[in-house]
């Protein structure tokens, strides 16, 4: 039987990089063509990065991008590459309409983007001997959850075209292309197609692997042919693509994957069945036998990750691509002795390496003895180094000073506020003298019910767990634990009651329910936008349900200056979930309950 | 000649507030019907506010939509009236398609997304007689700019309805439908419509007003009929809708106008003329003579705002309206004697009252005697309290803790941006103990340049004039001061080199270039994404442009963080521009120029 060479190239992109992600390209296209490749393939907008944003509002970024694209198919040979790449169509010069129309007026300008309006496709261009040999343009623009591509792009809807490859035919598709029955990928797999290359930039979310596996052979079912899912890998602000491209064969089976959560060339010989006849779309010829002259092996499938362990990927890589992207080599953490910044110094250290992670142990009068032992105990484990700065004095001159203005010395809220944000002082001077980003610690179950000091411990570049409940924290620390084999997390920080110690022997579960009550109350409500009646039928507490409703309504303009942090789960507090802060909307409760409860602003 | 009596209710709705908002409907209404009105008209969305957002993913919230029109419909009596609420269509309950969904796991929750995409609608009813009589789906949804609608609706393209009303056709559209030569409004003028009612919740931006007055002359034009523009009024978040509905009639001619920045029921009785002839669109029958039996003689028109006042009265409903609809009574500001705070002190004090603002000057070791004095003449000029705190403890206090962990006292950017988040320190526990809301000062030069400090200057509840460039923050000041007739900003506000008195001697122009060489640019790279090399080509210094466009991209993590402010340009920075913080594309200069400049981080 036939075969063809397939390269996928999981590439880790950098948004804006144009230059640089031209490069990767050519000398991924370059090995694989020295590896008789037949077919390679990149990640979707490979040549931007992406979610490129805005920038595609900016002429010369997509300028840039053409050239670039010019530079790559320029380096192509005998395989076909398929690159990913925002294309202009329309026929003028975006440049020109786009500098004319701001020149004359909003009337004109609003007119050019309505009149003619997004005149940009999410592509992929067909390289081969030097040039562009075909164009698609994506047909499902995804705009809902962390997506807008409504806001830059019109989807395509030209006649599909095959590429006949090593005698065999091949379509393509771009992401979102995939998720519909009946959709590009079936009516180029009926079509004729043995094979459809599926080029994506899909984030990272707790689930997300086996979902696309399974649509992935939902298609696979219904149009007879093998797909080729190919990710981006690597992270972009507060999304996170876990690569795990692979290739599911005509009858269903996966025969090839890469790694998540790491770059990766997945070369695999397909083998391919005749074509059972006339194909019923155009046909584009490229080559007629496989390069490569022997089938080889493919290579071992990579050992799949629990759920848990999937999550503190995700974090390890989002962070040190946050941070390396953005031109930082350290981070400073304020170490509490507490659960949270423990598990995020443990993320920083596998991440960006301990000898550039940096401790700072800042306790005040109220904190417990524990606080400074534990948090020794895990930097030296670490390997991090630790300073530590008692925060009493400026405490004291803080409170002195407002004692005239608000009449009294600083108490209750405003006293622990204080606190928390004197520590958010020290460690933005720390990381102003030192260049080294803060990371915050807060959890997504503090994010949610505004459980937290805005300016205080909120305070950072980068909220590396903003999007991991309480109850996960928990499991994260102990899965880390176990992979060392022993405490690195102290077992004491996993045990003792959690409290943001501002005040003496306070404790979270005196302001919130308990985190394992809370945390499933918070999924649905806030990533299931279930009403609070609906929860309460399910068998809640009705007073608990429209507590933890109110204060998530109530933290809106906390969270809205919250730093970005990774994403993991289907719906983080970020791009995914866009509220109003004026928002009056407050969920019946089948019994009104009380909104009470003292917690930090 | 026949007339009718149309009423456009110009309200302030609050997003989310349902049931409010039908109140101030069916009040509206009552009172419309008691003065004998043909058609009374709402703002688009009126029942849920504009923009309701993820609000639009709550079944809970929909149905509460759903439940409030049936109320507003069942109020209504003779009159048609037309209600912009949430519709819902595809047949299935969404709760339940949701709902069940929700507990399917990720795959069957998309595929609802997906599959029954976007199966709410932007729409309005025609309510008359206690009952719904049509409804009519927006058919041009904005997805650019500061909107998001494709993101919740589906767009409408059932058949065309007239509605007879006092004998003459009338058909109805929702606010991007008018902005499409030959879209609904003008298909319904040529289908025989003699009024076309089309309702708005367009937010202000400058000149927004007389490109309104264009786009309707211009649809007037192309089909003969009479246009009436209803539009929201108040603030919401970073918009402000600045109200200003109008009718024009069929000969182009507006013959009446609401005022803009507040609410207003406008009553006009519209001369209308006979039907050319048989309408060929289909005809819902209303009512067939005017209900007023005379004509009554239309309001004044209101007198027009010149473009500065119409920002200054756009700053101080949308703080206002942040505040009000927040629950708080009144704002705190840091008040430096510079001519940011003072502008942002007086537009508090105009918009909440002066017993409601409290000014607090909080001098350093750096602080000219000038900032006292000025900060006190403003503040006794406008009528509001003064507190005066000297930082210099809390700043020798945190000095002395931060040298042995940074090895020396704090020098340079550090120490600036610890005087500055010293003071943030103060104001926020100020806002705890007194529950009063921070207002931020920074402007929009200051905030595209990262020329404040992140949790110092920026921290607070509401960026006031975080939109206003520098330079029209000084013809701001000088129209109120013109409207006071006398200097309530000192004239030495206005005339002293603006510095952040944040070590000796400094001037913002060390730093920065001069603001009217500033804000140009700033305009040309942030607002009309022009490049470098065309802003080069239009006379600018290349290495000053190159400069500034680093320092925008640099500072775009900053701006991340700040708190919501009013929108008053074509392009503020919030909604409607969304960069993102890792991005590497730099923009090429035709000069290749350093981007060096120490500047606040």
């Amino acid at each position: 039987m036939s075969h063809l060479r397939l390269v996928l190239c999981q590439l880790d992109t950098v948004v804006g990089d144009v230059t640089g992600n031209a490069a990767r390209i050519v000398d991924a296209l370059r090995r694989a063509e020295d590896d008789g490749a037949d077919v390679v393939a990149f990640p979707e907008l490979a040549i931007t990065g992406y979610p490129p944003e805005d920038l595609l509002l900016k002429p010369s970024f997509v300028a840039e991008n053409l050239a670039a694209l010019e530079r790559v198919a320029g380096a192509s040979r005998q395989c076909l590459a398929v690159v990913g790449f925002v294309d202009v169509t329309g026929g003028e010069d975006i440049g020109d309409a786009v500098a004319h129309a701001a020149g004359a007026g909003v009337v004109a300008r609003e007119a050019a983007v309505r009149g003619a309006p997004r005149r940009l496709r999410n592509a992929v261009a067909l390289c081969v001997g030097g040039d562009v040999l075909g164009v698609y343009h994506k047909r499902r623009l995804p705009n809902y959850g962390v997506f807008d591509e409504e806001r830059w792009f019109a989807p395509g809807s030209a006649d599909f075209e095959l590429y006949r490859v090593a005698g065999a035919l091949v379509g393509v598709s771009i992401c979102e292309d995939a998720w519909f029955p009946g959709g590009p990928v079936c009516q180029q797999g009926r079509g004729g197609a043995a094979l459809v290359v599926n080029v994506n930039a899909s984030p990272y979310s707790m689930g997300r692997s086996a979902d696309r596996l399974a649509v992935v052979r939902a298609r696979v079912k219904e149009s007879g042919c093998a797909v080729a899912y190919v990710n981006q890998v690597g992270g972009q602000d507060e999304l996170v693509f876990d690569g795990g491209s692979f290739v599911v064969d005509a009858a269903g089976d996966v025969v090839a994957a890469a790694p998540a959560f790491a770059e990766d060339t997945l070369v695999v010989d397909l083998p391919l069945p005749p074509p059972p006849g006339e194909p019923r779309l155009a046909v584009v010829p490229v080559s007629t036998g496989p390069r490569a002259q022997e089938a080889r092996p493919g290579p071992p499938r990579p050992p799949g990750l629990d759920e848990d362990s999937e999550v503190y990927e995700a974090l390890v890589l989002g962070t040190r691509d946050y941070l390396h992207k953005n031109g930082f080599t350290d981070a400073v953490i304020g170490l509490s002795g507490g659960i949270d910044s423990s598990l995020v110094a443990t993320v920083a250290a596998d991440a960006l390496g301990a000898e550039h992670v940096h401790g700072l142990a800042m306790p005040s009068r109220y904190s417990s003895a524990g606080s400074v032992t534990d948090a020794t105990a895990l930097a030296q484990h670490l390997g991090i180094e630790l300073s530590t700065v008692p925060i009493e004095a400026a405490h004291r001159a803080l409170g002195e000073l407002l004692t005239p203005v608000v009449g009294a010395p600083p108490s209750g809220l405003t006293d622990e506020n204080l606190q928390s944000r004197i520590r958010g002082v020290l460690l933005m001077a720390v990381s102003n003298a030192r260049g080294w980003m803060v990371l915050t610690t807060g959890n997504k179950s503090e994010l949610a019910t505004g459980y937290s000091t805005l300016y205080g411990d909120s305070a950072g570049g980068f909220a590396v767990i903003k999007d991991v409940p309480k109850t996960l924290v928990y499991r994260l620390c102990r899965l880390r634990n176990q992979r060392a084999g022993y405490a690195v997390i102290p077992e004491s920080v996993l045990t003792k009651a959690p409290s943001a110690e501002l005040r003496p022997d306070q404790r979270d579960d005196e302001s919130l329910p308990p985190y394992d009550v809370l945390d499933p109350l918070l999924e649905a409500l806030v990533v299931n936008d279930r009403s609070i009646a609906d929860v309460v039928r399910g068998g809640r507490d009705p007073q608990v349900v429209a507590r933890v409703a109110a204060l998530v309504d109530q933290a809106e303009y906390k969270r809205r200056q919250s730093p970005p942090g990774v994403r993991i789960t289907a719906k983080a507090f970020g791009k995914d979930r866009r509220m109003p802060i004026t928002n009056r909307y407050r969920d019946p409760a089948p019994d009104p309950a009380s909104s009470s409860g003292a917690h930090r602003a």
